[in-house]
């Protein structure tokens, strides 16, 4: 419990209309896109400047009281969910895009400012921001930069982390920093730029963000390539960037997504298909062009059984729709959805899915497979309830397997969604645990109080 | 002075055939690419496992002995000069190349492996790695990794952090650790790998590493452009990309370099220009196609006098070649050259460029300004004379101004060659002192007797 003098030096500090402490607000800010991890803060902030958030820090860091900061709540670890209590401290109403320059291919933001909102602005010029999370509507660029966010279109574009030329941040002391800089290459000392980015806000609060951003490509077309297994699938896709073809997005989906996308949109994919790739190509039209003949003739190699190169943005834009609800589809399909985030060298996409599927068979769970296989990093969903026991259990257990497999194959438990509460049993398993020490070690370097988002990533 | 029991530890810990004592080995490895800083360590070590590296940093961390890591010691910020003396760790008979898994687009090496011997090898698959140093023909990757190395193709193509995946890297304990993945997304606890990358050896030696490789693209082709002054060639710099073209290399060369050029392959640039942009695009033949007529549309708006587009792959290589000699005539034209890195905002380009002219008359120093426009990186090379202490003084006030104009253009002061020594007296002057201080608990946090590549960056 936080005291009421406290309280009201918070109040203070934020002004009277930005701190929430009804019953109602606090069960709104106690959960985030995971549902299966909940409790309610003592308060809710929404500071408006850089300056508040240090105030309340340094208030937090001398009374021990723990702070986790927020963007949207759209993550799918836990790592907004205000675990040990205290405040949440949410960056909504920081959502000032500060300057859009063309010249530089930059655009320095507020850390509230959703993904959605940016782009719509960027449109204007012509220009985009590439990562895209399915969460791409409300997710805040800052929440983006502290878990280094991923998306279908991180294939060609690349993660968060490629686009962050700077960031500001309050420390947990209550100091402000500035790390980066407005340029692409910078070798001036530690690259704590990175060490901040994908820290899950454990490490302070980003405050502000210098972002490289890129020209919307002049054409692009999408192509959808059916298998009857999802092993030829996987092979396709590496295959195809063997050969020198780097889409845009190459999204795998499996035979239960395909049946969700045909109950929803009826275009007409076979409901037997085991799986399908999502493809896109953007670039020069003529490179589209050529782009999409290749990739046709690979998959066709590899054992498609159909390929359907769209004949409109209208039917393009019905198959991203489509993978998009999809994905959604998945969350709603049962009470409770251990929702993956498994990430393989790509050459083991096949085995890892043909794994997924003989471990649904063996385990007697549903197992939904699908993601962004260009990059290896693929979303096994288990479909269980988590108050029936036995089920559950089951369910477990193949996860368990899943993150052994995808150890097994050089890969790693966490590709684009963050550890936070979700995985935090399995990374002191699975880390290097002199690495895992050199972090910890680091966290009470930064944060000697453990004030900031305490109970995280390996507590 | 290593006393003689520690010697003889090292000789049965290495092998008698991998320890230098001479002389003359130890003139040889006193100094690296920038000649301006000498020397002389106490021992030269050529580890051929990582458990050697292991043994030898145990020891010395327990006798206080420094460690130099050195690749082949063409760095340019003094990065590998033993300043404290002690020992140079040699990594360069670590040289095979462990795996080439064109499935993955990855590949395996050593630390010791140039980055020349790797692009032989991985052109019979029609694979590169992209990040291309001016020394290319014998920078080793251990080197490139701990520089963070830069190059023309980073433009399009990124800088070498963006191609390491995962390292294994002895501690200054002596423990052996392993950072990042074999896979591209990875979001596991705090980013030490990029911690690792560019700390320029301070913090550890790379004894493996896992990098991303790409296609050799299908074509390419390069266009020249001559400007009056380098005013216009810099703005054209930012348009180009702008406007959404993003070559594979746009690099500046002034009038000094262009003269240069003229003598040394009389390839018919015009003598008076005052500066030249070489761009070379590649892809698919058709976006190359369109590409090149882009940017000759947009060089001719915004200036040139003169835009040629290689007929055939002969021409365009003498262009290349030129440029490669132009830098390297830099170094050789003085007794004395101070070669800066200091990287803007792209769209700031024209004015760095007409600063360093301006600081070149003001000053009465020869300033040649050449790099790599596209990053905004630029390598303003002061010529002067390191004995003659009136001029040195000038050139090094200009620099100091090249320095600042840098910074207060929203610029860094090293790009891509690192701080080392050369820049350490500039870095707590420059960087947020908040931000040096983490460093330096991290440093000690990992290296608590500060024995590996000790006196740089800060000291």
């Amino acid at each position: 419990m936080i005291g009421k003098d406290i309280l009201e030096k918070f109040k203070e500090i934020v002004g009277r209309e930005n701190i929430f402490l009804s019953k109602e607000a606090l069960k709104a800010y106690s959960y985030d896109g995971t549902t299966s991890w909940i409790k309610e803060p003592d308060v809710v902030l929404f500071p408006t400047m850089n300056r508040q958030i240090a105030s309340v820090i340094k208030i937090a860091n001398s009374a021990k009281i723990p702070v986790t900061p927020r963007g949207a709540g759209t993550g799918l670890s836990g790592g907004s969910v205000p675990i040990r209590g205290g405040i949440v401290l949410c960056t909504t109403r920081m959502n000032t895009i500060l300057n859009v320059d063309t010249e530089n291919m930059t655009v320095s933001v507020e850390p509230g400012v959703t993904l959605q909102d940016l782009n719509l602005r960027l449109a204007e010029d012509g220009f985009f921001f590439p990562p895209d999370p399915q969460s791409m509507l409300s997710a805040t660029l800052g929440g983006m930069i502290a878990e280094n966010a991923g998306g279908p279109a991180c294939l060609k574009y690349g993660v968060t982390k490629q686009y962050v030329l700077g960031i500001e941040v309050v420390l947990p002391t209550g100091d402000i920093i500035h790390l980066g800089s407005k340029t692409l290459n910078n070798v001036v000392g530690y690259d704590l730029l990175h060490l901040f980015i994908g820290s899950e806000g454990t490490l302070g609060v980003i405050t502000q963000a210098e972002l490289k951003i890129i020209r919307v490509p002049p054409a692009r077309n999408t192509i959808v390539a059916v298998f009857n297994d999802s092993k030829a699938a996987g092979e396709t896709v590496f295959r195809i960037l063997e050969n020198g073809v780097i889409p845009g997005k190459i999204e795998l989906i499996d035979n239960w997504v395909i049946n969700k996308f045909e109950d929803m949109m009826q275009i007409g994919l076979p409901r037997d298909a085991g799986a399908a790739l999502l493809i896109e190509s953007d670039g020069w039209p003529e490179a589209v062009l050529q782009e999409i003949g290749k990739i046709a003739e690979i998959a066709a190699r590899y054992g498609a059984r159909e390929v359907r190169v769209a004949k409109d943005v209208n039917e393009a834009n019905k198959y991203w729709m489509g993978r998009k609800a999809g994905f959604a589809a998945v969350f709603g399909a049962a009470k409770t959805v251990l929702a993956e985030d498994v990430t393989v060298p790509r050459g083991k996409i096949p085995e890892l899915a043909e794994k997924c599927k003989e471990l649904g068979r063996r385990y007697n769970v549903e197992i939904v497979v699908l993601g962004h296989a260009g990059d290896g990093n693929l979303h096994p969903a288990i479909l269980t309830d988590i108050t029936n026991n036995e089920h559950y259990d089951r369910a477990v257990r193949a996860m368990d397997e899943i993150f052994e497999t995808a150890l097994r194959l050089g890969g790693v438990i966490s590709g684009e969604h963050g550890i936070g509460l979700e995985k935090a049993k399995f990374f002191t398993k699975y880390v290097d645990p002199v690495a895992v020490d050199i972090m910890k070690r680091l966290k009470m370097l930064i944060d000697p109080n453990n004030i900031v988002n305490p109970g995280k990533i390996w507590d």
